[in-house]
């Protein structure tokens, strides 16, 4: 193994990182990268950052140069270079010289795919705009903050997580900006009822925000108009299509490889093609999910960067490489002042698979509620009802959201139950946590479900029949009532005496602003005979992200 | 079990959730909160801040009422009332009414002791001096604000969790504060390595920090005096002793019921004590021990919640209960701008209990080094290695402690192992974390040493047969060079090419700011025939905690 040949293809993160790893475990081997950009091992997920001006120097997201991967990791490096064909039998792979034309053949002992993806730009009219651009190089990224220096009117086609993080940083640099979505709500990947908060927030910053609509094509007599679905229109200066990515394979298809019918490289658990001498790694391949131990694609930076580094191992230490554990696709987002993220699958998710599952939605501070500037969390909480182990987790709010999405998804891979999460001892002080929080909190809530203590309801039931009764003090009621709803109101401090002022004969929704008192209300009357729901998660959850938790001071 | 009578003994956290739990399984039961002062269900995490200033409303403390006690969850609350006996076979206690001095016997069916702990208070000559307080309840809090509106000079004995919470808050009113601690680092709980950033940030915030000195008694001839073990002595206006706890169990030595040799109350899993009609919970109690299953001590507000609500399952819903899974021991303080805490054991706790263990340093960033505001934090690792498993883990650092020590409190619930940890799939967008999260290069690290890889130092040697190479730029070398020490200068980029400048018949040592550019240096230098080691953590852990990591600019 000692003067092993090993070509790389892709620069990036995942070819990057594996590059860097082989290095470290052979001194001796013959290691090439080769990139069609010019640039490698650049830091992607920063490119909105350097666009809206919140990372001022360019040269911070060049994290490696050839020169310095020359000198400290002894890599020879081609940028500007394509591979265009792979020749397995003769284990070598075809160069091409993106700036002479040359074309050469190099030897490979074993070969490393990690092309990456592409931004998917679908075929619609006037497509070939200059003023349309996707994001994915730091070169795309010269060419949009360029044309966004004098564009007044931006559209941004997707609300996913590159398609808010453009918007919110070019909303940052003062632009105008559309946001269009052709679901019901942004960031399609999580359940709605997690987005309702970024949505308000992007409306509060001035985000003109188009759901349910999508991008039919564009016309550009004079001005840029892109034409929606439904028929309506959108002046723009500057569009940006941000409407997911496909795995670049080409490369991998012609060369005979296997492929999932979605287009990514089939790979095994560690990392390895359907010629074992041949791997690939990042956002082309698909791995093994978690939870379903079915293929899915993560394109995300994280993963990328510990598949080509597995894959380094798996070339140099095969015994003693453990298979990559499977992928929970955590992600996060920033938008303004409020983040969301996921780790693990959502409702949806679970629904479309018809895979059983139950949930919960729990509200808290994120850090103790009496000291300063405690922000409201909420956290939306999946198990499998016969194990009682965690299938996904959300959660969104101003300040903490990625702490709990660690927390869960380290929770996910540990295998742990809602019983597990209930007794997690966190860390706590009252500058950064609580006695119980939202994930103990969330845990109990799930224990309770499972235990038939409370019966959570997702929405307020439209049927007459039914009593909601708000538990919240008539202040509140009156100052922030339950939109279209008529409403009993008996507050919480009053229920045991006053209980006698609900039909006992016909069943009763709790509801209250965060969906806890609710809760001690179900468990008075469910213990007095009647057939009670709460409401998780509140109002806050389910009708607005701000209602407050406490009447108004007069 | 519908009438059940329920009495517990001590109204703050573990007595309080009790309670709360409790009433939500039992509508019926008749509820008796016995506190001894005069406020239930209080934030006692939250005294400092109070004093401090930083909270403002005194109000936001007293959580809960009795009044509010009895609207919501129907409880019998008795303030200022005090238990004296128990009467195990009668099953019965006598209560005594503080105000009035009235004493009365009242029955239970389960009798539930929350008793918490008292502040130490060592017999040391002149301990009477009304301007000496300890903090532990609402009224202690008031008494210490009143006296710190007039104190200019400050001394704190002991510089454990509260020790530093008060430190901070009586430095942020701008008294002088002296804080003295018996061992020669702050926060003897944690591992030396890990309290250079607070003690160096507790100086640049102008305390005065006394390490290796403890107190011997005080003096008041005119002013108050504290004289030190090391007889120097110190002028004070106000001292506050925080030396730790002891359980408040005289009632439960009286009432015959086994306690540890410590003091505190025994437990079984499900918190009964040995007689099993008696439950006890919260700092009066010893609980298992995650690691080693040996009984413990954790004081904290996060257990004791818990253990509370545990009683309640188990007395009204015993064989749907869990057993406690024991106490990870995670906590946290902040001091100023940084912070530091631990989850498990810490390396002292496993040497002193003959433990083998391995160990790592780990330095990084808290989010993306390229985006803004990026700040280092300080990991140590512990695991154990046979198995793989988490020990235990220690953070320091300016942003991002708390989010750290829950993932890995997480990880060490779940048993999870270095190899997990390398694997977590966390949440990474620029400004919230890293395509590398500093608990996946601790799991890298971990699984290095391991492999044999790197072979980790945690100081340089003295034998000056053994060559230390520094392998930062010149520039960094000569502007911050390693205290006290001969190296040799080769910058990583140069060394395959000068690695014959070492002597290759003498074990070599790596070092550079952070432990990692060491570790690339290692793994040339030992692929070359060297005997090599790294200097885990690097300078920033052991010399310099603020070190830099790139050349001055000129």
């Amino acid at each position: 193994m000692s003067a092993i040949k090993l070509v790389i293809i892709g620069g990036v993160a995942a070819g990057a990182s594996c590059a860097a790893r082989a290095r470290r475990l052979s001194e001796s081997a013959h290691i090439t990268l080769i990139e069609r950009g010019p640039d490698v091992s650049f830091a992607n997920c920063g490119l909105p950052y350097f666009i809206g001006g919140e990372i001022k120097q360019r040269d911070a997201l060049a994290v490696q140069t050839p020169a310095l991967l020359k000198a400290t990791l002894n890599l020879e490096v081609r940028t500007s270079t394509e591979a265009v064909a792979i020749d397995r039998s003769g284990k070598r792979v075809q160069l091409s010289n993106l700036t002479t034309g040359h074309t050469e053949w190099i030897d490979y002992d074993k070969l490393v795919l990690a092309p990456g993806a592409l931004p998917v730009r679908p075929a619609l009219p006037g497509m070939d705009d200059p003023r349309i651009f996707t994001l994915r190089s730091l070169s795309d990224m010269d060419r949009i903050k360029a044309a966004a220096a004098t564009a007044a009117r931006v559209v941004v086609i997707g609300a996913g997580f590159i398609g808010l993080e453009m918007t919110e940083q070019l909303a940052r640099l003062g632009k105008q900006v559309s946001l269009v979505e052709l679901t019901k709500q942004v960031l399609p990947q999580l359940d709605a009822v997690l987005t309702g908060l970024l949505e308000d927030e992007l409306r509060r910053q001035g985000v003109a925000l188009i759901l349910g609509d999508g991008i039919d094509g564009f016309s550009h007599a004079g001005g840029l108009t892109c034409r929606l679905k439904s028929g309506r229109t959108l002046e723009a200066d500057l569009v940006v299509l941000s409407m997911g990515v496909r795995p670049d394979t080409a490369l991998a298809r012609d060369a005979d490889l296997a492929l999932h019918p979605s287009g990514h490289i089939r790979v095994n658990g560690f990392m390895q093609t359907s010629n074992p001498d041949i791997y690939a790694a990042g956002d082309a391949v698909a791995v093994e999910d978690f939870v379903s131990h079915e293929a899915c694609a993560v394109p995300l930076g994280g993963p990328a960067n510990r598949q080509g580094r597995l894959v380094a191992d798996h070339i140099f230490r095969p015994t003693q490489t453990r298979p990559y554990p499977g992928a929970l696709g955590t992600a996060i987002v920033r938008v303004f002042g409020v983040a969301a993220g996921i780790t693990g699958w959502s409702e949806k998710r679970l629904q479309a698979a018809g895979r059983v599952y139950r949930s919960v939605l729990v509200n808290a501070h994120h850090h103790a509620s009496y000291y300063p500037e405690a922000k409201l969390l909420l956290l939306k909480l999946l198990w499998a009802p016969d194990t009682g182990r965690i299938l996904g987790a959300q959660v969104s709010g101003a300040a903490g959201v990625d702490k709990r999405l660690d927390v869960l998804a380290t929770a996910l891979a540990g295998e742990l139950t809602i019983e597990d999460l209930a007794q997690l001892e966190l860390a706590y002080a009252p500058p950064f946590g609580a006695a119980k929080d939202i994930v103990n909190l969330a845990g109990f809530a799930a224990c309770n479900t499972r235990d038939g203590l409370v019966s959570p309801v997702e929405a307020l039931p439209d049927d007459p029949h039914v009593q909601i009764l708000d538990v919240r003090p008539p202040a509140l009621v009156k100052s922030h009532p339950v939109p279209r709803r008529e409403v009993i109101n008996i507050p919480l401090g009053a229920l045991r005496e006053r209980c006698h002022e609900l039909d006992r004969q016909r069943p009763v929704v709790t509801v209250c602003a965060l969906g806890k008192t609710s809760y001690f209300a179900a468990r008075i009357l469910a213990q007095n005979g009647f057939q009670v729901r709460s409401l998780t998660g509140g109002i806050r959850a389910h009708y607005d992200p701000h209602t407050p938790i406490k009447p108004p001071t007069p």
